[in-house]
């Protein structure tokens, strides 16, 4: 089946205190789309945040690397201005997610207090109103440890598994599939990167025409615990 | 705009010698697909790596780890059955790549000798036929340090840039932007893994309706060195 993602436009700036479900309910008659069962919002945290209160002011690069400090569980890794930082989720990115662009100077973006209970309120509302099953992904931009570029990963996320296991597929010999276990909610966000664009601003689309089941995922079950992991 | 991505149904099993761009034109019509400007076609390495004659026969266990080790320019750790290897193109994956589902037991898939000429030879064969300016990329499925589950990637590309640089771009208000290099060629890959899935067989899928310029890009561009490194 063709998947499809469409951006959803129209959303302008987010305030604290912004009902962001209202606001996308409020854009999809003029990007005439109707949200259908097995449609997969995907939403960049940058919005939620800022719906939340999820932003702090900052001074000066010292403030702003003391805000990072915050923001981290723990640090794993300095070099220069970069800082490789654990959040409280247990997600490993830059600068434990503190953002300064595509927010006023001297405000910077924080991730989500709890990203996959925004997707859990996100996705509540918006079945709420419109009576689909639908799945939410909140979506950050993060690196790669072997890769350069970077791409959108979940970091919150309700409604379906974030991984879709093959385990007990066979190949068309019978064999068991190497690949069993796959990231899927991690493909969903990066196809949505693909027609949100990061100049364009534009923070929410919808992925439509993939199958998945109902299960109560979390984007934290990414997470690789400091034990399975190779190289910390 | 809306980006698609519509797999290619029908090429059935791929042996050695195999014309795969002939093989891709000739399914279109049943799959009702044209090839358009601005089309990038996405192939799973496995098919192509068959129609290279780029597998091997093996016969145990030990077999398969000496294979492994052929295959792998350098072994960066081991643990348990797991190998993690570079390739002779310098991307980080288990196993050198080498796999064994999706193919005759006793034999194995290996990396194309040179992915990105294999793009290359797929793209100029498809073009010449359709007048189409479209983009190939050849994507294998890679597992992350820090995050579970694969995704796929793209290993071999030609016709577009395997990074999307933002740099001079600037947020609204008027702030550069934070991101400035994108892996878009691991974000189209990831998203055309969702329409082909990993049972059904689906080795090709287009993805429509992005916008890229014409560009001499590789996949072994997206390869990190080892001194940008932070965790080798």
């Amino acid at each position: 089946m063709t998947v499809s993602v469409i951006p959803i436009q129209g959303i302008g700036e987010v305030r604290p205190g912004d009902d962001l479900a209202g606001l996308i309910l409020g854009v999809l008659p003029t990007n005439e789309v109707k949200l259908q069962d097995g449609d997969i919002v995907v939403v960049t945290h940058k919005v939620v945040s800022k719906a939340e209160g999820a932003v702090a002011a900052y001074s000066g690069e010292q403030e702003y690397r003391r805000l990072v400090e915050d923001e981290s569980a723990a640090v794993i890794r300095r070099r220069g201005d970069l800082t490789i930082s654990i959040t409280r989720q247990g997600f490993i990115c830059a600068n434990a997610g503190v953002d300064r662009s595509n927010i006023q100077p001297g405000q910077a973006v924080l991730h989500p207090r709890n990203p996959d209970r925004s997707a859990h309120r996100i996705r509540m509302l918006l079945q709420q109103e419109t009576e689909a099953r639908i799945a939410v992904i909140v979506t950050d931009t993060f690196g790669r440890v072997w890769r350069k570029g970077l791409t959108d990963v979940a970091i919150g996320l309700s409604g379906m598994a974030a991984i879709r296991d093959y385990k007990g597929t066979v190949d068309t010999w019978d064999r068991p599939l190497a690949v069993t276990e796959v990231a899927v909610v991690d493909e969903i966000a990066a196809a949505a990167d693909l027609a949100m664009g990061k100049a364009e601003g534009i923070p929410v689309a919808i992925v439509r025409g993939i199958e998945w089941e109902p299960a109560d995922g979390r984007a934290t079950d990414l997470v690789r615990s400091s034990g399975e992991d190779l190289f910390r």
